[in-house]
C-alpha cells in the first residue's frame, strides 16, 4: 500500500486481554477458530488479506486452479466473529519488553503474542537463485511462474532457432519434496495433454523436464515406498529425475549441475526448502536457523506471554532434535492445542503440553496418481488419488471454494481441458520485479 | 515479453490465400468463425492471449467474477481450426503498398488484411485523467480497480482521520453510458450488502456514489424509458447521479466538477468514452476520429483488400453520418457479414453490404434490476434482470465459463457473497504503472 504515513494501527480498548497473531496461515487461522467464543480480544495481521491453501498451489502456478480456489478472504473467514479485528499490515519488529509489535502502520500493543507467520523460500543465502529462479509459496509468485510459462510458450512459436526453442520449453525443478514432485508431475500432464493442444506447431518431444534432488530419494519426508512410486509415475510422464544431484550454477539461461550436465532452460522453479519467516526483534537466543524455539506449550522460552506456532516454530526435543517438520497438520495441531491452554489459563488450569498425531501425508503426481501414507499403511494408484482430492477438499478454506474446485477437477478429469491459460500478469523478468516478489 | 530481439513473425506459407486479423475481440472471433472451414489461411495477431468478454468486465473489477468466466484463451477457441495461427504480438505499423504489417517481432505479409482492434478509452486528450482514474476495457485494469477498492478499505480501518476516511470510501464515476450505470449499481451492491460484513468497523454511511454525465440523460444509447429506470434503480442505491455536469479537475483527491461541487475521492472510474485504437500507417484520408472510415462492405476506400470492422470501423452514411454504435452486436454482425463476403469473393459473387439489425440492448444495475431495450418494447425489473442474465450467460465463450458464471452468480444471488475480495495484484499508484496500464 502506498501513502502509509496518515494511518494509524488503533484497535478499540476492551476489558478482555488482548491477543495479536502474526499471520494468517494454517496456524493462523486454526488458532482464531479455537478461541472463537472465548472471553478474549484477538487482532490478526497479515500482509495479504487472504488465507492460502499452500498445498493446491503448485495447481494455481501450472494453470490448474484460479488463485481465487485457493485463497479465502481473512475478514471473510471470520466475519461472525466478536471482538475480532483484522489489519493488512507487515509486522516489522517485535518489542518484548514493551509487549508491543511495530508495523509500517504503526504500534500496538499485546497482552499475549502468537507469532505464526510461517516460513518462507529458502535459497541458503544464493542471491542468484533468489533474483532467477521461480519460488513456490504465495499465490502472486504462482502467477508469475503462470504467466513467464506461456509467454515462453508464446515465444517458442516465433523463434527461428531450434536451441532456443529448446531452452524456452526446459523446466527444471529443483527439489524433490512434496512441492517439487507436484510440480513436476503438473507440468508433466501440461506436456503430454493440455499444452500439445494449444500449440499444434511445436514439436513437444523438444520439451523436457528435469527433477534434481540433492538426496538418495524423492519425497524425504514419507516412506521409502512413496519415493519410489513418485519416483516411477515421474519416469512415466518423461521427467528426468536426477538424486544425488545439485544445482551449481543458473545464468537464466543454462543450468550446471554437480555431474557436469548442463540444460539449457529458461525455467528453473525452486522448490528446495524452506526457512523461518522470522521477525526482527527477537532474542538471539531464541532463534535458530530462522525458526524461533519453543517449549513443549509453544511458548517462547522465557516470555510465559510470546508465543509461536507452526512452521516458525522449532520445537525440539530429545527424541525430535530438529522439531517437528514444518507442514500444515503441525501447524493446525499446535494451535489447536495453544487454543485450549489459553482457554485453560483463564480457568487456572495446567497447559497441555503438544503432541503430534500423525495422520498421515500424501502427494500427487497428475491424475489417477497419488502416493498416501498412513501410519500403519502406504498405498498409491488411483485410490489415492482419490483420497488425496477428498482429503484436500474437506481441508479447504469454505464451501464455495470446495464446489467451485471440484467441478473444475471433474472438468479437467473428463476432458483434460484447463480453462486459465490467460496471460494477464505480463511477467517481464529483470524490468520491474523478481520472480520472488509478491506485488 | 521481455527479450523479443530473438523473434521472428514467420507463417508456414501455404497455396490458399492468407487472411491476416488483428485483433481478438468480438468482431475478430466472429470473423474466423464465420471462415471456419473456407479455402484460407487464417492469421490472428493480438497482443493478449485472451479474447475477453467485456460486457461482464464490471463485475471483475468490483470482485463478482474471477478473470477466467469472462475472458477465453484465443488459442484454444479454435484449436480445431485447420491453417489458422495465433500469434501473440502488437502490430506497430502497416504498409498498404507492400502489403505487410508490421509487430514487435517482425513483419509479416497478407493478401487481406482485417483491422479489429476495437477501441480504447477516450480521455479527451487529458492525461491527468489518464494518470489519476481508473479505465474499464481491460482485465488487468479492472484487477488494478479491485485491488485499489479493497485496499482502500483496508486502509479506511487503520485511518483515525474521518476526511481521510471519506476520501477512502468515495467513488466518482464518470459517464452514464452502460459501462458507467452497471459499475455504479455494482459498487451500490457492494454498500449495501457485501461490504458492511467484511469491514463491520467502518460506518458506510461515510461511503458515498456519485455517477456524473455531461447529457440530459442516462443510457443515451437506449431508449428513454431505459435511462430513466437507470437513474431510479440508482437513486434507490443511493447513487448520487449528476446529469448535465462534467468533471472540471482531479488531482487524486478531490473531484472538481462543473457545478462547482468537490468531491473528495481517492477513486474516479473514468467511463466517459472509447475512441478507436488506431494503427499507424494508415492514409490519414481514411482515419477520421480515431475511427477507420469503410464503405458499405467494411472495406477501407481505395484499399480492396483492406477490411476494418467492429468498433474501429466508421461506416458512415447519410442516414448514418457518425457510423454505428460501437457495440458488441455491430462488431459481430459485420463481422459475419465480412466472413460471408470474403467467402462469396472465392465464388466471383457479388458482396452483400452490410445491414445492422437491432436485436435491443440492455443494462443491469445490481440483482433483480435491469433494463431492456427491444426493438419494439422496453421494460425493466426483474424479468429484464433474467433476461439480461440468460443473454449474457448464452454469449459468453465457452461451455465451462458458463457453468462457472452461473454458479457464481446463482451463489452470490442467494448469499449475498462474493467469494473474490483478495487482494492479489498489490497496486501501487504513482510507483511503478498508472491505473489504465495492463501489466
Amino acid at each position: 500500500m502506498s501513502d502509509l504515513h496518515h494511518l494509524h494501527l488503533e484497535i478499540p480498548k476492551s476489558d478482555k486481554k488482548r491477543i495479536v497473531i502474526i499471520g494468517g496461515g494454517f496456524a493462523g487461522i486454526q488458532l482464531i477458530k479455537s478461541l472463537r467464543k472465548s472471553p478474549y480480544q484477538i487482532v490478526l495481521l497479515d500482509r495479504h488479506n487472504y488465507h492460502t491453501f499452500q498445498p493446491l498451489l503448485y495447481q494455481v502456478a501450472t494453470a490448474g486452479l484460479e488463485p481465487d480456489s485457493i485463497a479465502g478472504a481473512l475478514r471473510h473467514l471470520f466475519e461472525k466473529h466478536k471482538d475480532f479485528y483484522f489489519r493488512m499490515a507487515r509486522v516489522t519488529g517485535i518489542e518484548l519488553a514493551e509487549k508491543k509489535i511495530s508495523t509500517l502502520v504503526g504500534d500496538l500493543s499485546y497482552d499475549m503474542l502468537v507469532i505464526a507467520n510461517g516460513s518462507k523460500t529458502n535459497y541458503f543465502g544464493n542471491q542468484e537463485m533468489y533474483e532467477r529462479t521461480f519460488p513456490m509459496k504465495q499465490i502472486p509468485q504462482a502467477l508469475n511462474l503462470r504467466s513467464h510459462m506461456l509467454q515462453n510458450f508464446e515465444q517458442t512459436v516465433m523463434s527461428p532457432d531450434i536451441e532456443e526453442q529448446d531452452r524456452l520449453t526446459n523446466f527444471v525443478v529443483v527439489g524433490g519434496g512434496p512441492t517439487g514432485v507436484e510440480v513436476a508431475g503438473a507440468l508433466g500432464e501440461l506436456k503430454n495433454h493440455v499444452l500439445p493442444k494449444d500449440y499444434p506447431d511445436i514439436d513437444f518431444d523438444i520439451m523436457k523436464l528435469h527433477l534434481v534432488d540433492a538426496g538418495e530419494r524423492l519425497l524425504a519426508g514419507m516412506s521409502e515406498k512413496a519415493g519410489t512410486r513418485a519416483l516411477k509415475y515421474l519416469e512415466d510422464f518423461g521427467v528426468d529425475v536426477r538424486l544425488g544431484t545439485r544445482l551449481v550454477d543458473y545464468d537464466g539461461n543454462n543450468v550446471t549441475l554437480t555431474d557436469g550436465t548442463v540444460i539449457p532452460a529458461k525455467t528453473v522453479i525452486w522448490a528446495a526448502g524452506v526457512t523461518g519467516n522470522t521477525i526482527d526483534g527477537l532474542p538471539e537466543a531464541v532463534v535458530d536457523k530462522g525458526r524461533i524455539l519453543v517449549d513443549q506449550y509453544n511458548q517462547v522460552e522465557g516470555h510465559p506471554d510470546v508465543y509461536a506456532v507452526g512452521d516458525i516454530a522449532a520445537m525440539c526435543s530429545e527424541e525430535n532434535p530438529r522439531g517437528f517438520p514444518m507442514v500444515a497438520p503441525v501447524a493446525m495441531q499446535q494451535a489447536q492445542n495453544l487454543g485450549k491452554n489459553l482457554k485453560r489459563q483463564l480457568k487456572q488450569k495446567e497447559p497441555i503440553p503438544f503432541k503430534y498425531r500423525d495422520k498421515g501425508s500424501m502427494a500427487t503426481v497428475g491424475r489417477n496418481k497419488a502416493v498416501v501414507d498412513m501410519p500403519r499403511f502406504h498405498f498409491g494408484g488411483l485410490f489415492a488419488w482419490m483420497v488425496w482430492m477428498f482429503v484436500h477438499l474437506m481441508s479447504i478454506v469454505g464451501f464455495r471454494n470446495r464446489l467451485v474446485i471440484l467441478s473444475n477437477w471433474v472438468w479437467n478429469y473428463m476432458t483434460y481441458d484447463r480453462g486459465t491459460r490467460l496471460i494477464i500478469r505480463t511477467f517481464l523478468r529483470n524490468k520491474q520485479y523478481k520472480p520472488g516478489d509478491s506485488l
